[in-house]
């Protein structure tokens, strides 16, 4: 099999898929079932007809493109990631997956190559939590991990609920549909950027995931008493923003006291109210993002946060209220996949490194229903989330020629 | 002389202004040139047609009322306050000085009161420093305290220039034209709510205000770098948002630490960007008010301010830029004007408080041009900038029988 990536062609695409954005380029702010979300979802199916891939779309928005194998009873083969992108970030985190899916897939069909089993790009629905809150939504509906009920209730800042969005941008039918049938996949492989700088620093050019990481998110809601900032003196004050800034710092001092590398801990959102210079903050609303590889000590931070919040409230007079949006536990890569991306990099002479993703990736759920693994490439100074944000496509192309000879091997 | 309030028309008209709100009562926001805020300045205008008072605007929104006098060469004695008002707040801050001093006038017109220097109402523009990050614009322009080509440059949130803001508005004209010439008033006198627990504590129906506290307020802005919540591990980060926390942690400190129970330091504003949970903020906008009735405490406050950031810049690797907004001297109402005060509070037997108020106001800028001192009634638990800030109709009645037989002295 001689197998030919057309990296000009992905870059170029990769550079289309970005203009989709409701920031100004270079930064990429494409919101679920937002204006570019929508247009970015045509324009891919678009490509993906052009490649005589056969398309389907489930009621959340979950993209299916099949490359129907000679033996479709058998579970087919799956790839992909998502395109959403949180507000001022970048351009190659999920859409790697994405694009990258489909050019190896076109890379197979230029070399000849036949599928046995079919060959499915997925286009994941909100990986990202910024609209609804919790991150994964399409990969936690297909996997089954995440209650439809639950889900077509979640709401986002103005109020408007998953199933409003989601019917809103042409998405019809039961979320209770969405999930697959068990055996529908034989493997899953998700080509991603690292979204960290240890290939980089290590100069190796291809990661093959072995486990991704416990993440939890929670929404930490404080209520104290407002007033006017020259007239309520300092001893009468139960000021909602100075307990909120005491929990950030809690959370922060949570992941670097585990004395683990690997306990990360976020406050990433900051909502205050009324949010005039003159008036007490009555109220704050934190949004707190706490990881690491090993559950137990994950529920450890989180247990430290809610001691510092309880001491804080009864300290401040405020009172807190902490919401667990996910509290998820981490994945195993299946041993047999890892193996057949590590043969398939022998193959190639490429250098690679067995690593944890610390990061999370709609991956995490797909293990849950099939063997599941990644294959990461590196990213410029491990940056992600950020309008800088780059791999180069030399580094693109090698992960997209592994997952395409990957996908072969799974589906012959 | 006999003067009667109509308290229940004044309440009804105090219940209409309130009407005129961006939030849903009983919260009340009516922010400078908003949409509200014109339909609040027409329907006062119709108000003070009925009167018979004579209106004039200035280029800044400035509203001017005048009973004629029967000496029009004299200059005037002027009353008044602002409606505009911050988000979520109340319905009596700034508004009774307003429909309060109408119904002063009123009073005297129905007693048969013949003033000899006019007297003039005034609605100041922007008291509350919400949209364009200086309170007191109108005030600041009219007393010459405010450069007009700063003014006209200043920006609110979405980039728009005071100067398209009045524009916008239908206020036409230099700004330069604002400024008031010396000698246009002998005399100025706010009614206002006390926005403090004092009087009512004291169960003291009135207080006469002898000095007004000295405000400043900055915009702290910090830079550090975003990234993956996930990726970036502990060591590396530059978190924007933990810095602001402890600048936020400070600002609090340094007020408690004066010893002194006049040193108030406020947070009020706290803008993350991006603003996602999966995100490290890269850079946040702080709000912060620091007030004391003492200038040299207040600034020492602004020093200790300066030097923490230095440190936490330092120290978390991000860059912290403070601007100051504005710092202004404290003011000291006129002696003589107090003993007026204090002699009609005298004649109606009514019990009042020499009060400094910690809260700023249009007075302050007043004072640096004639005469000035202000009138406070006591509002419920001291509560303001709320939707449940409370006045009653009896304690406005009586603050505005006040103001009515000082505005007769004054005038005649």
């Amino acid at each position: 099999m001689n197998l030919t990536i057309d990296t000009l062609r992905l870059t170029r695409e990769l550079e289309t898929l970005a203009t989709f954005s409701d920031a100004p380029a270079p930064a990429v702010t494409r919101i679920v079932f937002s204006e570019p979300d929508l247009r970015a979802r045509a324009w891919l199916k678009e490509l993906y007809s052009e490649a005589g891939l056969h398309v389907r779309e489930d009621a959340a928005g979950n993209t299916f493109a099949r490359w129907q194998g000679t033996d479709s009873g058998l579970p087919a083969v799956g790839t992909g990631s998502h395109t959403d992108a949180i507000p001022h970030s970048g351009r190659y985190d999920g859409t790697v997956g994405v694009l990258g899916g489909l050019e190896a897939i076109r890379s197979l069909q230029r070399s000849g190559f036949q599928p046995r089993r079919s060959i499915e790009l997925l286009m994941f629905t909100s990986e990202e939590p910024t609209r609804f809150g919790i991150g994964c939504l399409g990969s936690r509906l297909l996997s089954g991990t995440l209650d439809p009920t639950t889900a077509a209730t979640l709401k986002d800042a103005d109020g408007k609920t998953l199933d409003e969005g989601r019917t809103a941008a042409g998405f019809h039918g039961p979320l209770a549909a969405v999930a697959l049938q068990p055996g529908y996949y034989s493997a899953f492989v998700e080509l991603h950027i690292e979204q960290g700088p240890l290939l980089e620093r290590r100069n190796i050019p291809l990661g093959i995931v072995t486990a991704i990481a416990a993440p939890a998110s929670l929404i930490v809601t404080i209520e104290g008493e407002g007033g006017h900032a020259g007239a309520v003196l300092m001893p009468d004050r139960h000021d909602a923003f100075l307990a909120a800034a005491e929990i950030a710092l809690a959370v922060e001092s949570a992941a670097r006291s585990t004395g683990a590398i690997d306990s990360v801990a976020t406050t990433g959102v900051c909502e205050v109210f009324p949010g005039a210079v003159n008036s007490i903050p009555s109220r704050v609303r934190l949004g707190v993002d706490v990881r690491d590889i090993d559950p137990e000590r994950r529920d450890g931070m989180l247990t430290r946060l809610d001691q510092v919040c309880a001491e804080i409230s009864a300290r401040r007079g405020v009172r807190v209220k902490i919401d667990v949006m996910n509290r998820d536990a981490p994945a195993t890569c299946d041993p047999s996949l890892v193996s057949v991306l590590m043969a398939v990099c022998e193959k190639h002479a490429l250098a690679f490194d067995r690593m944890v993703s610390r990061a999370y990736h709609d991956s995490l759920f797909m293990s849950r229903i099939c063997p599941t693994s990644m294959l990461f490439i590196p990213c410029r100074a491990g940056v992600s989330h950020r309008p800088d944000e780059y791999s180069s496509p030399e580094a693109i192309g090698r992960g997209t020629l592994i997952l395409a000879e990957a996908l072969a091997r799974l589906a012959s």
